[in-house]
């Protein structure tokens, strides 16, 4: 094991992404010198120094480099290796989960699409103040009173749920926002934490922000535990609505975020892709439809890794301020994208939020008829 | 030679997307029934039952059934396999080109694009005398008297060059479009005609138009012999700029196509991936810059089989009437969309046009600092 690098050898796959649906296979090869390790449950090793996501519908195939972690949570498999082309590589079970290079089109979309849809409340309140003083209706003391009254009760901060997203990298995105005063995460695999903060600082940065508080648990028990109308925005940042994710995509989960959330809050969570899975995505629609009165909408995204090259999101509102998400009302200020050494955003702006919406014919007209 | 095809001959063409400029490698296994068969210029069969594209930036496996047709024409290797879950799949040299399943992408958007934003002239010439009746100075015979100069001095008719796009897609789709009255295209490879007649009738029923003239030979020859003005639109369905489509990426190209334009003209032409090729997206959108001297935009599709997943096109326009190709003036009626058993527009539409000119910030940035 040179450098900690190790043969990918036993894999009993426990999420595979289509493997359960669809009959596929997942499948890692030996990304170390070219000899070729015993893969049980794998179909073969491919081409040495390549790593395979393999399903039925459409399968990824990376040049690998040498594996830098190779570990067995109580939940799944963890591998982290360094590809040739997309950086460090985290893999969950044989499935591509992120890479360095493409991860903020996941990361940054998942994020804000639902951040910049709900009114930044301490730009509003600074608003009113501002046209109170000019029409002379309003003290500086009394400004002072108000805005501490406000904060004790809650009503100038906005606070965000993130369930999953153990690598932290939509807690980097949420905490762009200025606005947002208090991140929860709750992430059921410690070791997806961890090896995160190790091998993907980058991405793990999200923890550095005193305002986030990290749960290890189980989302669904978690958001069952939480008081009524206490987010403005949850996340969830799951894996596939196939095996141990599934209940995620479902009305009972569905109704415990809406119930987490405030009037005119948001979800989004991750909706797999337009190309492969338009009958899971009818369902979603369906069931959000049912829960969620206020918007249901269905955004997309490229993502060169995951299967098809695209990955999806539902965001929905609950009943209360109406919430248009294709028109995003809080723009990220060039400021707050830079602070904390995150660095720049690379994939989101406002033209791309909206664009997002914007569905090809054959979606549209399946969402369309399941969302009104 | 089909319906006044022509040969035009030697083109060394050996056109693999990647692999000369990174080193990669294409590869063929066998899609029967197990046996290996002898696959020159191939390295490996990989996993029996599957297809796959190598390079080093991403590749892509496709679960293969039985190859249904396998030539070496005077250019290339050919080769139509039926897979699992796309369909049938052509392949040229290694490169996927096109499979059932998401070829609406591609075609719909190459085709569209650029045809939905300029002016459908039938209808403008109709509107015109609809208000010189309603203030009553015309008559009719005038009207006809008129519209037959018109149309005798070529005003009334929309033509449109296709270079490559042997298939037939996208003269399936530019056929949509009631306005136009004269398609040629100009493929040098007659095996890739042939081949999707036999086996893509689907996505080769664009040769069924009567308004279709097939031009077999070099697109590059083709061009200079045009006369100038003669076309509305040029559609450039070409292979990568690496190898022998290179010069279809490169100023005397663009030139020669500039000058077969019309003023107020366009041109779309296939523009890879913001993911993978920043740096030839960079160059191409320089060099349209120079020699278009209306309007230079990039946009882009999502098309699974492709390397990342996704694929770009360069929309310019020549100096005259302005272009804006981010709010299409034509928009194409759901009576023309169906015509001639061509089924109906399964990707494209109005919003998502729009939305195809939206990039990720990454790839803006670049773009923009070019094409101002």
């Amino acid at each position: 094991m040179a450098e900690g690098a190790q043969s990918v050898s036993e894999l009993p796959v426990k999420r595979p992404r289509e493997e359960e649906a669809n009959g596929g296979v997942t499948v890692e090869m030996d990304v170390n010198d070219g000899g070729v390790p015993e893969l049980p449950d794998c179909i073969s090793s491919v081409i040495p120094g390549w790593f395979s996501e393999i399903s039925p519908m459409r399968s990824t195939l990376i040049e690998g480099g040498k594996i830098l972690f190779q570990g067995k949570s109580d939940y799944q498999n963890v591998i982290v290796f360094q590809s040739a082309t997309y950086g460090k590589v985290l893999v969950l079970d044989g499935v591509i989960q992120l890479t360095e290079r493409d991860e903020c089109a996941y990361q940054e979309m998942i994020s804000h699409l639902p951040l910049c849809s709900i009114p930044n409340r301490k730009r509003c309140w600074r608003n009113n103040v501002i046209s109170m003083f000019a029409y002379d209706c309003i003290s500086v003391p009394r400004v002072r009173e108000q805005e501490l009254l406000l904060r004790k009760i809650g009503l100038l901060a906005v606070s965000v749920l993130v369930i999953g997203g153990g690598d932290g990298g939509v807690l980097r995105e949420v905490s762009r926002h200025a606005s947002v005063e208090k991140i929860d995460i709750c992430e059921i695999d410690k070791m997806v934490v961890d090896v995160s903060k190790e091998y993907f600082p980058s991405v793990a940065v999200g923890y550095d922000d005193p305002r986030v508080t990290l749960h290890i648990g189980d989302g669904v028990v978690f958001l069952k535990a939480v008081p009524e109308g206490t987010y403005d925005a949850v996340i969830v940042d799951s894996s596939d609505p196939i095996g141990p994710a599934q209940e995620l995509f479902e009305k009972p989960f569905f109704e415990s975020v809406a119930k987490a959330l405030r009037p005119g809050g948001v979800v989004c969570t991750q909706a797999e892709s337009i190309w492969l899975h338009m009958h899971i995505i009818e369902d979603i629609v369906a069931n959000c439809r049912q829960i969620f009165k206020g918007s249901v909408n269905y955004a997309w995204t490229t993502v060169p890794t995951y299967p098809s090259g695209v990955i999806g999101f539902m965001l929905c509102s609950t009943e209360g301020p109406p919430v248009n998400f294709k028109n995003p009302i809080n723009p990220i200020d060039a400021d707050e994208s830079h602070i904390k050494s995150k660095g720049p955003l690379k994939f989101y702006n406002a033209e791309i939020h909206s664009a997002a919406f914007c569905l090809p014919s054959f979606a549209r007209k399946v969402i369309e008829s399941k969302a009104n």
